[in-house]
Parts: structure tokens; sequence; C-alpha cells
């Protein structure tokens, strides 16, 4: 059995352990909550400084020009299409997830409009994050189609004739079960459907390759493994196929051929640049940058595939120590066994008591989250280990805290059941 | 002919004078270009510090709860409303203006859609901002409907019974022209449409009465007359009327009546929480919350009413010396001359000449901008007067300048010439 002081050991071997330095990570704490919120880069408050006193306060309009604010959604996606498989001038970091999917999902539906009239399914996961299948069900709304949701394993057989769009999330936010990309991207083409991939759980966790893939759309979340602070952008790419073929709906002037041209009608701009909207949202966009600069520090050691083997380790040590020191207590790994179709997180499942299991985990300074079950989901304790900052020795001493929980009973105390407004 | 002696003495006797002290505003410079980015609150670069410092860099995950991160959106848009003639509860703050538009749009032709199928156009005026007609545009291709450009004094006239829609904004980001907001909005409902007002260039520059007026929808931008920082989060109102009959489809998960249950299917946040969409932009809202808190700061020393009354003085002393001190240099005011029909900008023209004259006006320390025109409009040399932070002696130094511009000629140079990327 692995002891702490092995973990320590993996520690002062890991060529990725300089990384951890990147961060401003609360002394004392295991924040194993990076797919919710990524921790604050130590670079961010200097740069917001300089960009708030300099560029903003002192040299105000000009800033646009002079410290090349308006090149911020272009400059900021190549850095983060460097992560997904993407080349430069293919991704803009512009305005949230949710709107990003927006455009993207009504920009297929036009697309399969004008091929194929007579798909007209949006075909998706039922365990698919919700604002994902809120967005889908609003569109199927206004354009006339069906929204129509499975399990992971029928998405197969669900690729019929009348399927459009195929919507995924890459890695469940709930499970972090992680779809094979190529291989559903294959079947859904094969079946005559467009994909679209939302990669807020994969960018800056996991290896994605929307090129090799050839995939056709992606979303994803600056906030998570990107480390872009809260509510930070999120970004878009659009295969070059299909970029010019369609003038997404959000057509604001940032989408524009010439914004500063003024001219009263609209033309797109060539390209990505006409999936960008209203006015960059330059404060956050500069936090972004930081965050997704931590992730590009992985480069000259090895990068993706680097961070993925640590993230693989890590994962794998925490379901190994969780079933070797919990036995007994009721808990269950749900997320895959099996590497390769995992994310950076493990999440377990309890028949009861989740909620102020991680609470009681807490409060000894182990931070994980809780997704509470319904009928068809069990509740999820759920612990994302972001490779960039995380050390073998926390994912043993976040163990040692679960198993103390758990040998205690100290989650059974009535204060760890108060239920907060944001879980 | 007034003086600058005289001009020091308005400022000695202005009550409103202290409210400059709220800001950062750069030693030497006259910012005269606030209707296009508010300058720095005081407050900001502390306030983004403790943010990014204590909420997320130390408590993380848990100021979502702890520092009330989730009520931004109706925190700031609880503020604005006190601005904009709105109720608590009525305005969201969220995402851009563009974006906002496209949902305000979409429910208004939702409405008419349903009680005035017949009614098809959306009415606009032809020198409105160009993201507002583009946004516009794409709506009226996407449903089918039609775009209908006039010149503002062509309104009244063109509001026949196919108009579903009256798409203004309050203040007219070339000329400074302000509509009359409860005359168009009572001439709009004569004639069966509804109204979506663009508050841009008003909310924080000249006092607005939605309900007074009983407008339909507005939208807002967070930078400019509310000093919110680059890209800063727009805002959005809906009257009570229509704001729980339609599902706007930008129907992400914070929009949803309970987002934290994560339920497969939308159900719509009673109220304008609907018309939130992603995660709240947490670093961008709460800098817009500093600028906000700068516009509130005047409630006590008379509010709105007190900083028009401001703003007109400024903007007729800076009128009446451009036109007795550079008689005989071409240029003209195109702004209105009635006070009641200009916001807080007066804006010049020129037969040419015009970017140069903004750019050596620059050189020498004031800031205003440059509207190239076309066949249609005439170039225009655009100063914003924000009553929080601009003196009397401002607009008699700025004018002073343009007098030693114009009478050396020293616009001509080649270097105020070179056009920058963002004009």
């Amino acid at each position: 059995m692995i002891t702490r002081q092995d973990c320590l050991a993996l520690d002062a071997q890991d060529r990725l352990a300089p990384l951890r330095e990147w961060f401003d990570i609360p002394e004392g704490w295991i924040y194993l909550d990076g797919n919710s919120l990524g921790v604050l880069p130590r670079a961010t408050p200097g740069r917001l400084q300089q960009l708030l006193r300099e560029e903003w306060g002192r040299d105000l309009i000009r800033s646009w020009n002079s410290a090349g604010w308006i090149d911020l959604p272009r400059r900021v996606g190549d850095k983060i299409a460097r992560l997904i498989g993407a080349r430069a001038g293919e991704v803009v970091a512009a305005d949230s997830t949710s709107v990003n999917l927006y455009k993207v999902l009504m920009a297929a539906s036009h697309i399969m409009g004008q091929d194929h009239p007579q798909r007209r399914v949006i075909l998706s996961e039922r365990s698919n994050f919700p604002t994902d299948l809120y967005i889908a069900e609003s569109l199927a709304h206004e354009r006339g189609w069906r929204l129509e949701l499975v399990e992971a394993e029928e998405l197969p057989a669900a690729l019929t004739e009348e399927v459009a769009v195929l919507l995924l999330t890459h890695v469940n936010y709930r499970t972090g079960h992680m779809h094979d990309m190529a291989a559903l991207t294959r079947a859904a083409h094969a079946a005559g459907a467009l994909v679209v991939w939302d990669l807020a759980h994969s960018a800056g966790a996991v290896p994605v390759d929307l090129h090799g893939a050839d995939a056709d759309f992606a979303v994803g979340c600056g906030y998570k493994y990107l480390n872009g602070g809260p509510g930070a952008p999120a970004f878009v790419w659009v295969h070059p196929r299909h970029v010019q073929r369609f003038w997404q709906p959000l057509a604001g002037w940032m989408g524009h051929a010439e914004p500063f041209r003024f001219s009263p009608s609209y033309e797109p701009a060539p390209g990505i640049a006409r999936y960008l909207c209203g006015t960059p949202a330059v404060i956050a966009m500069s936090a972004l940058e930081c965050g997704v600069d931590t992730v590009l520090a992985a480069e000259p050691l090895g990068g993706m595939a680097a961070l993925r083997e640590k993230s693989i380790a890590l994962t794998s040590l925490f379901a190994e120590l969780v079933e070797a020191r919990c036995a007994g207590h009721g808990l269950t790994v749900v997320s895959p066994r099996e590497p390769e179709h995992r994310g950076s997180q493990v999440c377990l499942t309890r028949a009861e008591g989740g909620y102020a299991i991680v609470q009681a985990l807490i409060s000894r300074q182990v931070v994980g989250d809780f997704r509470a079950g319904d009928p068809r989901m069990p509740d999820i304790l759920r612990f994302g280990f972001t490779p960039l900052y995380t050390r073998f020795v926390d994912v043993w001493d976040a163990v040692e805290q679960l198993v103390q929980v758990m040998d205690s009973g100290q989650w059974r105390e009535a204060r760890f059941h108060q239920r907060a407004a944001v879980t």
C-alpha cells in the first residue's frame, strides 16, 4: 500500500511540480474543485493592477490601440487554440459558454437546414450539463426542432436520419466520464449529423484534438481548468469548412468585417471573428489570459500530454486510496475505472450524507463539491485534480481527511447539513 | 464673454465638484470621452484586489455564497434601476449591450407574433448605433421580418400598422441628439407597436424615467457614463407587464428558476432573472459596481437632476465658446442647440481635417474622439461631458487648445493624419 512518504517522493520526482509556483493557493488548503473554479494565478492581481492603473486609468481610450485591447478576443483565442488542437485564427474568447453554444447551435442548425432540411433533431445526453440542454431546448423551440435526450450508451443507436446535430460535453460534469471524441464524431458524420463539443471540463485538463477528431464546432469555459477567474469569458471554435457558411444571429459590431466603419448594414467578418458580438470584456479577458498562460507554462515540460499523465496518476491514486482506506463506509467510485474514459476528476457516491460529507471535508480544509442526484442519477461527491497545482501528497491528505470524517461519523453533525444557495 | 476666471468661479460654487474625488483622472489631461469609456473610479483597483486576493484567491468557490457573487447581476441591476426610473428587481446586469438587445428584441418579436402576427417590421433610425441595427437585421432575417430605417424626423410617419417594434437609442452616439422618450413611446403605443430603448449614452448621463415614459424594454451599457471599465457588463430592463410573457432564447442556467437543481429541462425564473444566461462575470461585474456607485454618490447632492443641470451648463458653455472663439475655422456645432434635445455631449463637424484636429487635441492632452461620416452623414468631432468629473475650467481649457490647434494650423501636420485601428 502506498504511504504518505511515497507521495512526497512522487512529488519530489514530478517534473511538473514547479508549475504550482504559478498559483496563489491558500496555505493549508487542499483544493480539489478546480473543475468548478480554478485557483488564482500569481500573475493575475499584478496584471489587473497594471491594466486598471496604466491602461484604463492613465491611457484610457487610447489603450484600445496601444495596449491591444481590441485584439484580446483573438489573442487569447489563439492561446486557447494550442490546448485544443485548433489552429491560430480559429478560436475567439468571448461571452459565456451558454451564449457561444447558442451561436454554434444556430450555425449548425442553419447549415443543416440548408443541406438536409428533413433533419430537425438535436441529440444530446440526458446528463449533459443543464445549460447546454436549456440552450438546445430553446433553439429547438425557436426553430421548430426537437431535442432528444438519451443515455451515453444509447447515443450510437440514436443517431438516426432525423438527427441534425449531436451536442455533447466531452467530459461529463457529474461523473467525469470522457467521451471518445474521434469515434463519436466519426459515428455522427457517418450518420449525416454535425457535432458540437462542449469542452468545459476538457480545455486545460485533458488533451483535445479538434482537427484530429474532425469536429465541427466547439465551445468551452474559461474559469475551470483555464484558471481565468469567476465568470471568465468563454471560447468558441468553428471548423474552417463551416465558418464562412453562416452569419450567427448574435451579429454584434465586433463580428462585423469593419466595425469602425460604423456601417448601418451588417457584413460578417471573415473567419471566426464573426462569432464575436459586443465590446470585448477587457478586464475579464485579461484575467483569462493570465489563466491560460498558466496552462501554456506546461508546454516546455511536455504540455497537455505531460499534464494528462500526471492527472491520470492523481485520479487513479485517489480512487485506489478511497477504495482501500474507506472500505465499509458505503462510498462508491462512480467515475470510470479506465483512465482513457475519465477526465481529470473522480466522483464518489453514497446512499446518504453526500452533501454533509463534502461539508465536513471543507471544515477540514479539503474542498470538493456536491451535486444532488435525482431518481435517475445518484448523489455525487466530486473531486477535481488539476495537475498544474495538485500534489500527490494532497491526494493522500485528502483521503486521510475523508477517512477521519467517515471513521468518526463527524459528517452526521447537524452543522454540515445546512444547504447553501449555491451548491 | 466668459473668462477662464469665471469658469474657476463656477467650479468653486459647484456643489457636485467633490464628486471628482471619486475618480483617478490622469494629471494634466482633459478627458472628454467618457461617452466612450468612463474614467477609472478611485475605488475600483482596491475593490478588485480584494476580490482577487480574498474572495477568489483565499475563499475560492465559497465566495459564490459568502461574498454574494451569485447575487451580483441583481444587486448591480438594482443600483442601475435607481438611475433609469426602474424599480428594484426589474433590472439585471449581464452580458453585452448587443446580447441583451437580442434578448429583448426576441421577446418583443415573440409577444407581437402572438398578439399581432401581421406586424413584422422593426423600425429604427438610420443613424442608430450600428450594433443595434446589426442585431435587429439579424433578428429580422431569422424571423422573416423586415428592418426599416428612417431619419429621426420621419419616425412618427413611419409608425404604420406593419410596425411591431420601434427600436431607438435615446441619445444618438454621433450627434448627441436626445429623443423625447415619453412622446415617442406614446406615439408608438398609439400606433400599436412596442418600444425598445437603448440607454447606452443615457444611463448615468441624463435622467431617464422608464416607468414614467411607460417604455416596454430597455438595454444599456456599463462602460460609458457608468464608469464600469472597458467592456463592462451591460444591463437589461423589461416592463413587468411583459417580463413573464416570454422565455428569451438565450435560456442559460442562470435564468432558470432553480439553477442549482441542475434539472435537465428549462423553467424560466420569475421576473427579470430569466434574462440572465451564463455564469455572471464576477470580476467585470465588481468593477461595474464600483462605477455605478460613483453615479449613485450624486444622490445626496441632487442625483441625476443635479448632474443633468451641470451637464447642460457644461455642454452649453462648450458650444458657445467654440462658436465665439473658433469662428472662421469652419467648425460647426451639429448637436442640438436646445438643451432638452441634447445628451451630455457636443459634436462638431468640419468639411475636412476632423480626424487630424482630434489627434492634434489629444497631443495637447485634450481627449475627444472622431466618427467618420459617409455620403449621408458628416464627419463628427465628438466631445462628451461627464458632469461627475468634468470641470468648467476643463471646458475653457479644451476650447483654448482647440483655438490654438486651429489658429496655428497645427492639425495639418502629417503625424495627425495617421489612422489607428480603433477610432
